[in-house]
């Protein structure tokens, strides 16, 4: 077991590297030339178009010159915190705001508890001191002191630990209550200061049924014209345009080698580029590059003329989904929460997600085959969750030294150092975990996109949960047991097996160690890792270096990123489980955890204003699953603590904890009835209200044009200007324009006028999207920018379509 | 244990028992003098005005002397199967007919199963003889031989068991898929199907919000011109009546005892008859009952009349509910389904129950204790299920005689005796159990009340569920493991606790001999005293001989009763469950079963066309219940299956059991997707369809005048003419009729021609409720009937209206 001294080398070995991270972003986020890296939701905002500079010297268009800046390397902490809540929701959306306060009740919930902890069971725990007389059994640390462990068995005083799981309890469900309440207000806030968008109205039709000599489009308007004859407006068809997806991936490959080899021959005018037409460019004929892909480039272009007359026209490929648009929110909100036919499982509406959110490819899955789906992604899961269980109890095990001198006794030598001692007992166990845990989400999404959510926002949420599932048994479970299984095995085999749950009883202690590592590692270092932001710097510079043409150019090569909820919501939920879990056992891990909490509210806060530009803005959908996760470590906590206890045999006290667990579980139910509805269903008297105001502001509103387009599959907007433009430069722009009159550009205009900007990344600010306009302002700035897009060698844009289209 | 031939002598009982049965009502049946009590439903649908007779003689009017009748005793039978489904739809309604099909569903999954394991699995049990061996050790009967236990541990014989379990499940889920795809089918054209009525365009409001300065109607009549403006008719609100219900219950008390007094002095006319006013009538002053008895009424008329104006003023009386109407089904099944408020506990909408299926007094719940009535009902749910254990536990350790001895040697000589000790194996378990049982569906009823369900419907169903869940417990797994806890208790303390699951495995098998006798005793016995109506019998003749005066009087002494659903679904489900259970255990358990559903559907068949009479109309809704219960019986064997085989050390085949749960559970959930929708919530689709069809053949139609008071508290439709009647007699009853001119009484003629009657039973035809005729039908037939329910002693009137106020 790792001591006091190991968690202290540990602590100084994460503290250290934090404050190198903190200092190497307080150097580099002063420099000019990185101001896009660290700053990037600044200049998607419109509100920045070139870098800060104190000098105007040319060694100052690169470096910060200002050594007086240099001194105050915490000051990005003041300055995150100088923004208020309803500036974060009008700057980042409701999502980022609602994100923060996770961090906020983190704190709310433990540092009270924290205080009350250490001054009351700290002390109850340190003054018994059964564990001296255990040591020759059971190798402990000098941290299980502190904990419920060194509490005699059979003793009074674990009447104090029931008394602050249950003051825990309360406070923690009076947080919740409030916070949740805060949240729905929140959201129904912000719905209802929304201006017009296209999904307000729209709703989402599934499972078309099949009418013989009747097209899709012809069921779907005469079935809604019949049932919905008040409010129903038009609709819009979904076609199957996977394989058209494909060309148009490829042939962006083609365009981005042909973007290369402009750009060689622009900085080089004197050399003819050149390739071979062979396998990977590595043999054939040598040709001209730039006349060669131009070529291939015009093939494709008619091969996918072809494609795409094919799609529109072959009404196989039409799918049984429609997006059905009515006249009013009212109309929509109504048709999206009724069942529609008296087959329960033809004409399934639901509340259509914002166009960016769509997943199109997943509408094209039949719809009879998603039971399956589920029940075999159900499986995977479930396999995945507890078999994987095997590797990491492997890895678990090293973090076991004697365990492992006694496995491989050569190594003695090596580990008796302690130095490296100390490193793979505090360093080591988390960091391999980590590492586990990183390729996992990427898998989980894929799982997710097989089950067939037909939006990006539910298909993270989903990713989340398997997440949260997969750390719950493996990391939390998976460590206690595991763990203890290798150290215990011996005694294990030579006791009865009602001994077994007692013996789980006394490890959930004595894996506090662990834990603190790795709230340390993960936390800690992660957070500080986050901030400094080392891959897109990179990234960022080497596109600067070599691709970068002109100021737009530059804008393109930003990455701000996004708050990664699949990942971070998970690792969340898991601090909380652990602070919840240990408040009543271990108190000492609180202060990590409020650490942890303080400085990644800090951290994300900064990165929220300055960095992060979200996808799609789900109004905080993930709370009612923040909310129940929370809950759930509740009960597992009072469920441990009464078999702790348990094994502690008191059973005096014991017997109180049972009323906790029913009394979690009724408040959950009261929650979910009272909150829940508002993240999942609009409201008609909302609606109601939003259509009354809007009819008395804007009387003569042509809604059918703002809505006819709203749901076009994202590259059959872009076709068109593909091929008209990909063989010409792209001063030929404003030309472009001119062509289209009818649609009005004004995407500057818009985004600084906007209240609720939302704008994509860059790499999605094709589809850029516009809440204070009618919804063909952003199929115009749709146009606008995909025309320009197909200039550019924007290899994040590429690769995102390869996210949509994978 | 009780052997083959204990099993013989209880069945020979119950064969005897049902065999005396229906002779006795044979015999009975064809007496005209009982022709109420057993063919009630004709009278009821007018078909009948006056008891069949052969014989016109004045003997005749009573006996039946058509010595033919008498020879052949089961010619009820064949009647009984005459009638078509459709028929028995049009004769008692959707309910009764979905519910016969239960029995055959049972029939159908049991019949074919039975022969394909009687053939296979009963040779290959016995073929093996292990239990010859073990004797010694464990008790085993004759029954064991046949049943799995007799296989050798680790025999590959076992593959015969699983491939059995799996073809049955794959055929009970076939024919479950089929039954649930009819019964909907049946349900959405009997709503197609059905007239104009004030359910279909009702919506209950609950938890209107107090706004101050607002009362409740103008609040609601606001919200929903605002909200639903191109539907929304009018509402009716809910006053808080329970104090006036109350009044209204000891008003009919002395009317009773008026009336008593009035038929006294008519059949002796020359004796006054008296009373004393004091305690009981046991002491006090003497006076002249009939005019006592009319001051008396007087006076409380008089303060039901102050009482009834306070209710209808008084703001506070008025309860935050309200009963919404719209001009179409379109608009009612919108509001139902949809939500109103930003606040999910504030405008609840659901469909409004029929009129007559509303629990009045529930309405008055205030909304916010509903979550901590449910929270403790929960809990007493939960203590009464598992602590009601204990006493059947004892009586469970009756059943075993040898136990008993053993515990008892002193009742050695009388246990000795033959035929007592097979009266005690094979009847007392089994008639314990059965008293046991009898008392709680009134407990499980009063306890879903508290939870505060506004529909008598709803109630039966959450009854029955808390009655299927204790029947699963104590009878199911209590007669398992306390019989056999008993029986092995000794073994139990001196082995492992590893060895537990295995000794259970083991048992199962082993209690099939009780089972066997538990389903000759409750189902065999039970269905033929259900034929008989004894109690009933004796009722109506008491009533006949004491109180009736008029024909009039006569149809309401009949009591045709009505399938009581909260007690017989759960009973079914267990009979289901046994079938399924021992299915692969022990089949020669399926006989019985098989025996009990043809018996049980012969005799419901025949009640439901000539007797009962059900109370309201639910269209099936307790069909997904069924479906559910039946589902989880299949896993609940496929578990125990597992257990059973894992102690066999079947280790090759086990593992092919661990597919059919998952399956099983895909199946379920698949059908509930593609199902239940249309047992919750009324298609859009379908709504549509019937506006449309409606407004073309009835295009002038007054609907508001048609709802106005289709849902106004009974007791205030009947206040007015009991006033004024009160105090004179029968014969004036046409005058009154003279008075309301405006109110059509035709409810004669509307009984006879209504294609769906569903009259409701005598003790409920003060609400006469007429599915031809628009709502005012019903309205004006209550009021008539209402007005002659003031003179008459129809005790049962009372009581049932104790039953809705209690």
């Amino acid at each position: 077991m790792a001591t006091l001294q190991d968690i202290g080398v540990s602590a100084l070995i994460n503290l250290f590297g934090a404050f190198l991270f903190l200092i190497a972003f307080a150097v580099l986020r002063i420099q000019p030339i990185n101001d896009r890296v660290y700053f990037p939701k600044w200049y998607l905002t419109g509100e920045r178009n070139s870098p800060r500079r104190s000098d105007r010297t040319l060694v100052g268009k690169f470096v910060n010159l200002n050594y007086k800046t240099y001194f105050t390397f915490l000051n990005w902490m003041p300055q995150a915190m100088k923004m208020s809540e309803s500036e974060i929701i009008r700057h980042a959306g409701l999502d980022s705001a609602i994100f923060l306060r996770i961090y906020t009740l983190g704190l709310k919930i433990f540092a009270p508890v924290m205080v009350l902890a250490l001054v009351v069971l700290v002390p109850v725990n340190v003054s018994s001191g059964t564990l001296f007389f255990l040591k020759k059994e059971l190798v402990v640390s000098n941290i299980d002191k502190l904990s419920i462990s060194n509490v005699q068995p059979k003793s009074s005083k674990f009447f104090f630990h029931i008394g602050v799981e249950y003051i825990f309890t309360f406070w923690a469900c009076f947080m919740l209550y409030r916070e949740y309440n805060n949240v729905a207000i929140m959201r129904l806030q912000y719905l209802a200061s929304q201006r017009r968008r296209p999904e307000q109205f729209t709703v989402v039709v599934r499972n078309v049924p099949d009418m013989p000599g009747h097209s899709v489009p012809d069921t779907v308007d005469q079935f809604f014209k019949t049932n919905h004859p008040e409010h129903y407006l038009c609709h819009q068809a979904v076609y199957n345009a996977n394989t058209y997806a494909k060309l148009v991936k490829q042939r962006a490959k083609l365009q981005r080698w042909f973007d290369y080899y402009v750009l060689k021959h622009q900085r080089n005018p004197h050399k003819q580029p050149t390739c071979r037409t062979g396998f990977l460019g590595l043999w054939g004929k040598k040709v001209d590059s730039i006349e060669y892909y131009k070529q291939q480039i015009k093939e494709f272009d008619h091969n996918m003329s072809l494609e795409r007359q094919k799609v529109l026209k072959d009404s196989k490929l039409m799918l049984p989904v429609a997006f059905v648009s009515f006249d009013s929110r009212w109309g929509a909100a109504v048709c999206a929460q009724t069942q529609q036919s008296k087959n329960p499982t033809l004409w399934l509406t639901s509340s259509a997600p914002e166009p960016r959110d769509i997943y199109w490819q997943n509408l094209a899955i039949p719809f009879i085959s998603l039971t399956i789906r589920k029940l075999v992604i159900g499986v995977s899961v479930f396999a995945l969750v507890f078999f994987y269980m095997i590797p990491i109890a492997f890895v678990q095990s090293l973090a076991n030294l004697e365990g492992l001198e006694r496995v491989a006794p050569f190594l003695r030598p090596v580990t008796r150092l302690d130095f490296i001692k100390s490193f793979l007992q505090g360093f080591l166990p988390g960091l391999a975990l980590k590492i586990f845990l990183w390729i996992l989400p990427s898998v989980l999404l894929i799982m997710s996109k097989i089950e067939g959510y037909i939006a990006l926002s539910t298909l993270e949420r989903r990713a989340a949960a398997k997440y949260y599932y997969f750390m719950l048994v493996n990391v939390f479970l998976g460590s206690i047991i595991a763990g203890t299984a290798f150290e215990q095995l011996h005694s294990f085999l030579h006791q009865s097996p009602t001994q077994i749950p007692r013996t789980i009883g006394v490890s959930i202690p004595m894996k506090a160690t662990f834990f603190i590592t790795y709230i340390m590692v993960d936390g800690w270092a992660g957070i500080a890792g986050e901030i400094l932001r080392l891959k897109p710097l990179v990234i960022f510079h080497l596109k600067n270096m070599f691709l970068v043409k002109t100021e737009e150019d530059r804008v393109r090569a930003m990455d701000p990123g996004f708050v990664d909820f699949k990942e971070t919501l998970p690792s969340l939920q898991l601090y909380f489980l652990l602070g919840i879990v240990y408040t009543a056992v271990t108190p000492i891990l609180l202060p990590f955890i409020c650490i942890f909490f303080a400085f990644a509210y800090f951290v994300y806060r900064h990165q929220i204003i300055n960095v992060y530009n979200q996808q799609y803005e789900s109004c905080g959908a993930f709370w009612p699953h923040v909310h129940g996760r929370i809950i759930a470590s509740l009960l597992i906590s009072q469920l441990l603590l009464m078999g702790l206890l348990a094994s502690k045999k008191a059973a005096d006290s014991t017997p109180l904890l049972i009323i906790l667990p029913i009394l979690t579980l009724s408040f959950h139910k009261y929650c979910k009835h009272r909150f829940e509805p508002a993240f999942r269903q609009y409201p008609l008297e909302e609606a109601m209200a939003k259509d009354k105001l809007e009819k008395e502001t804007e009387p003569e509103l042509n809604m059918k044009a703002d809505l006819a387009d709203a749901y076009l599959h994202p590259i059959f907007h872009s076709f068109e200007k593909e091929v008209e433009l990909s063989s010409s430069s792209s001063s030929e722009k404003e030309t472009h324009q001119e062509e289209t009159p009818e649609v009005r550009v004004d995407k500057h205009e818009t985004q600084s006028s906007s209240p609720v900007t939302e704008l994509g990344t860059p790499s999605h600010h094709h589809y850029v999207y516009n809440s204070t306009s009618p919804s063909s302002h952003y199929t115009s700035a749709y146009e606008q920018s995909s025309s320009q897009y197909e200039y550019h060698y924007n290899t994040h844009q590429y690769e995102d379509h390869e996210y949509r289209y994978k």
